[in-house]
């Protein structure tokens, strides 16, 4: 017998009939002798719809309120599918995030798990029931009301899985798992059958939408198998899991993008200690997330100093750039939303060298330019023109060898 | 400075637009110097949208399932409200039931109200918020969602108002007060001004929907005056109060009707102890309210029993009387479900005599048929055909000059 958490997104529970078979899909692993912990995301749609109506009254509702208004469409969709197991004939119990409890900090709309105490569900678990947690919240010390951020439900569901110390963690999905790239690009993207912890963590962050990267960062620290698969078919997904000496042998793993970034130039840079600092201290006062950042060699005593951040965060950036760029003396910003970050990712590039250079002639001989690059031990990320994205994923799926 | 709690129906928190007037409604009462609470119900049609999504899984859901799903019908409108306050420059918190703490017994779906803690209310009163209660939800021992049935918003702000010692509890509705009858049935029904407890208790329980009898009875115990007001004007409403001796001198204050009843009568059942005893052991077995009952006078040793249940539960009702029936050997049951009940309430009838009498003949006059009579100290009901309710109603609502 195993514990199993399996979580379901929003489009997984759209509608009743939805409902009612995810009630099945949890029913029948029940029968099969386990137990089982379903975390629900709300009804697909509902979410935006609350939001709708927090902004019909302004553009920037309360947080704290804003949490106990979305709050609401996870907490529907518990109701839901306990009504549609118990109608099937199953034994079911709805849990909210304060029942759990799963306790978070306080930073409403992005709140972090700080605890999963959750001993009440073993007892619900030993007396036969499935045990259905509503996703994306939780309660702070102070009793309020918190949410995760979109996609949170994920974060719930390894988290869940961690407290309870669940064999796998199933995250049920619109897609068959994880592929070696977005299969909408590549009519050759393969499905990944096993990927390790560090590899999903590296994709999720570069651009691939199918795992938040907080989750995947749970657990990894917690070493939870994570399966990904898809709730409308019986497919084997893709296990995350830790890694396996097996995976080195395999170069790069997967091709990902992301169009959402930004790219912030400051020009002639006087290139002193704690001059370029500055520019980042201040953005970090404003709450930005700057992503990759080069700085060109210094010449005639200056530097360039580029940098990426969100697109929806440019605006809010430009104006704190323009006001410290003045302030340092540098010559000019130059901001470009016109790009494309692609990155290829693999535990395989530890251990052997020459990757960055296949990846850059790639791209060289058909053209593309380079305009920044970034790496980590296993990914290797490139800046270019936004028009040449899909071609330049293609390019490298190709080189890489991953549609075979 | 007071504290005032205000109760908002469906109504008057249906859309973006009557939030905006109930937060500022609010604000103008805690700019005038009062601590204020209020207490919401789900906006219209929200509470029946729930449902559908349940009962399109089945038609009998789980019911502490149930409790979780209504009561996010609440929860978003505290959010809104709370939203919409702090837009307009206010302070506001929201408090679901399970956060003031509400404490109910479990029956879930019409739980009844143990407790209102509601410690940290008074502190963020104190720090000049507007607090903000989800109405008709609270919370059992256990930790489980509970709810209070229909219409138990307006037990929610009488119990808050009576756990916080509040100076008044403000039911705001879309009519103008509680009114001498249906002003859609009596043209010159009159808006009463002052209403004793027991009065309003009869009324309720008679008929007049403005107040749930809940509600009323928590006033009448914990002393909490109770102004129903609507929520599109400025007018006083009605307070309903603590008995006072001026009310005495007024014969009868209301006429109420009720045509969700139904007859039925047991004919020839053995006039001995015991026997028709076993008929309403049976329906309080089945969980069915029995509100009028008469008893013939006895003829060649057998009586009929004649008693009325809400309409809904006939089905049930009968399937119960008909077996019950067959057991003590009655000759027959008869039903009917096209009666209406019309009462006359007032705290005068315990000190004046010939109320009854004055009502029978009123009726009498215009040829409608007594079925049946029921009578407490402050109030005489009959059942009458159906088909002459409101000919019945205006007539009463003259006799007793209620109109003037």
């Amino acid at each position: 017998m195993s514990l199993i958490v399996q979580k379901y997104g929003g489009t997984s529970v759209a509608n009743i009939e939805r409902i009612q078979s995810v009630a099945k899909r949890a029913m029948t692993v029940h029968e099969q002798g386990h137990q089982v912990v379903v975390v629900v995301s709300a009804m697909a749609g509902e979410t935006n719809r609350l939001l709708k109506l927090a902004h019909d009254l302004t553009d920037l509702p309360d947080e704290r309120e804003l949490d106990v208004l979305v709050a609401t469409g996870e907490q529907v969709t518990i109701a839901l599918l306990a009504i549609a197991i118990k109608q099937l004939g199953g034994k079911a119990v709805s849990y909210l995030g304060s029942q759990v409890k799963i306790v978070t900090d306080s930073s409403y709309g992005k709140a972090r798990i700080k605890e999963v105490q959750g001993q009440n569900i073993f007892g619900d678990l030993k007396a036969g029931k499935i045990v259905i947690v509503a996703g994306f919240q939780g309660v702070d010390l102070g009793g309020n009301v918190t949410t995760l951020g979109r996609g949170g439900s994920d974060t719930t569901a390894v988290a869940v899985a961690a407290g309870l110390k669940a064999d796998v963690c199933e995250i049920y999905t619109d897609v068959d798992g994880v592929y070696t790239t977005d299969p909408n690009v590549c009519a050759n993207a393969k499905k990944i059958h096993r990927i390790s912890y560090e590899e999903m963590l590296e994709m999720a962050s570069t651009g691939a939408k199918v795992l938040q990267i907080r989750s995947v960062e749970l657990a990894a620290k917690y070493k939870v198998p994570v399966h990904v698969r898809s709730s409308f078919n019986d497919h084997e997904g893709t296990l995350v899991t830790d890694e396996e000496n097996t995976m080195e042998d395999i170069l790069v793993s997967g091709v990902s993008y992301n169009k959402d970034e930004a790219k912030i130039a400051v020009r002639g840079v006087e290139d002193r200690p704690g001059v370029a600092s500055r520019v980042f201290v201040e953005i970090a006062k404003a709450n930005i997330n700057v992503d990759m950042i080069v700085q060109n060699v210094s010449h005639d005593g200056k530097t360039d100093l580029t940098f990426t951040v969100p697109k929806g965060e440019l605006k809010k950036a430009m104006h704190v750039v323009e006001k410290v760029a003045k302030e340092i003396g540098a010559s000019h910003v130059e901001v470009s939303d016109q790009i494309a970050k692609v990155s290829i990712i693999g535990l395989g590039m530890r251990s052997h060298a020459g990757v960055a250079e296949k990846m850059f002639s790639a791209l060289g001989q058909e053209g593309i330019n380079i305009q920044m690059i970034s790496t980590s031990e296993i990914k290797i990320s490139v800046v270019i023109d936004q028009k040449y994205t899909e071609l330049a994923v293609r390019i490298l799926h190709e080189a890489f060898g991953l549609g075979k």
